[in-house]
């Protein structure tokens, strides 16, 4: 744990995602587990399989976060590019590792072939990240992580590797909510909340749900004193206002 | 419908994506909605509300791609920054929109506020974009479409611009699916069946589920014919390798 606020930047690498066949699960669990360690999720990509468009956005993330995390595209068939995208990002050979090639030699034994063995490629000298669920390593360069994109795989790799991850302060955020009150009715009032806590964070999120409207409040901030103190001037802001606070989120429509 | 490659690009505004609060479903929904127009999702970034990160954001993609669509960041409160970020990327005045004012009029009536009036503001001369839902307007400016975060009314308002839109060809797309094969085991024929079809984007998707694994393979194109040939090569890969070919997706894990 440190003082400066830590970056991180998520990549999904994949056509499926941009066409619509696949929804996306890996950004809302980084984002959730980041938050968790006090790394601040600054920006997430989503970028098709291509290998210039890879190159790119690892360049220019890579230099502008603390930590970079990609998913997809680091199987064995020919649509897999990552791995060889992310070595052409930094310069550096793509080749065989010499761990993950006896990783894979043990897990597929007989059954090893010129495919398979691809997965065993790198760029030189990355480090891998376990994968407990189908064997098959990510890898670390740098500070570049690179992590399958089928979730249940994903979600193992950063599990892999959080404890080695160095975040900052853990933002704290508290949430309290009311119904039939709409942002109009309580802008004016909540921007004068904000302007008395500049450092808290304080957002406002409308829902909408069946038999009615009403806004979640939500106060972030690092000092969990000076959080809590936004929550009561929130609460007591809603009452004044007419209205019912409640802690915690209020759900609104669920998406389909 | 032309015969050019039309791009777009969506870009969510939200800190409460990047901090795991929200599950963003935008995404997923433009996605699908973009690919039956013939329009190509080419990139996704998801960014926190910071004026500087619109406007860059938006400058960027407004030139790479056709088509920009913003969700988030247009409602009454201090923390909804898009569409004043958006004049600012397009170097336009940030002015009351007298449609959109008379509008918000007619639907806040004496509750007017000058909060609820501040949704009436948009880059000047933008077209205002239909809300069904809760009456406040997107916008467009050029080839930026600003809609609302709520998926509810960001749906109702790509739905009321989709008659719009240029389209360019519909890709089609057709899956079949094995279970007991792995990538592994047929990727080398897999790139074969790719280098024989060379105007189809054929794409390999692993799946893990209860009791199994397998792969869902996904044929892409322009042109149905070539699609369908690539299809019946696939099949009969699957065959050839001694797998059971199923039309059509097998869902995989679930994630939570």
């Amino acid at each position: 744990m440190n003082n400066k606020t830590v970056t991180a930047c998520v990549l999904v690498i994949g056509n499926e995602v941009l066409s619509g066949r696949t929804r996306d699960a890996n950004i809302h669990h980084l984002a959730t587990e980041l938050t968790a360690l006090g790394i601040r999720l600054a920006e997430c990509r989503v970028i098709p399989d291509v290998e210039d468009e890879i190159v790119e956005a690892v360049n220019h993330c890579r230099a502008k976060f603390d930590y970079v995390f990609t998913t997809g595209g680091i199987g064995s068939t020919h649509d897999d590019i990552t791995a060889k995208a992310v070595a052409k990002a930094f310069g550096l050979a793509f080749t065989t590792h010499p761990e993950a090639e006896r990783l894979l030699l043990d897990h597929y034994g007989d059954a090893a072939n010129p495919a398979s063995m691809r997965m065993a490629m790198t760029p030189e000298g990355a480090e891998l990240v376990d994968n407990p669920v189908s064997r098959a390593p990510g890898f670390k360069v740098e500070n570049v992580y690179v992590f399958a994109g089928v979730p249940m795989i994903a979600r193992a790799m950063f599990d892999g590797v959080k404890g080695t991850l160095q975040g900052g302060k853990v933002v704290v955020s508290r949430t309290v909510s009311t119904s039939g009150l709409s942002e109009g009715m309580l802008a004016d009032q909540l921007s004068a909340v904000q302007d008395e806590h500049p450092h808290v964070d304080i957002g406002s999120y409308p829902f909408i749900k069946q038999g009615g409207f009403g806004v979640n409040l939500v106060a972030r901030g690092e000092d969990e004193a000076l959080v809590d103190a936004a929550l009561v001037a929130l609460r007591q802001m809603i009452v004044d206002l007419g209205g019912a606070p409640v802690d915690g989120d209020t759900a609104g429509e669920v998406p389909k």
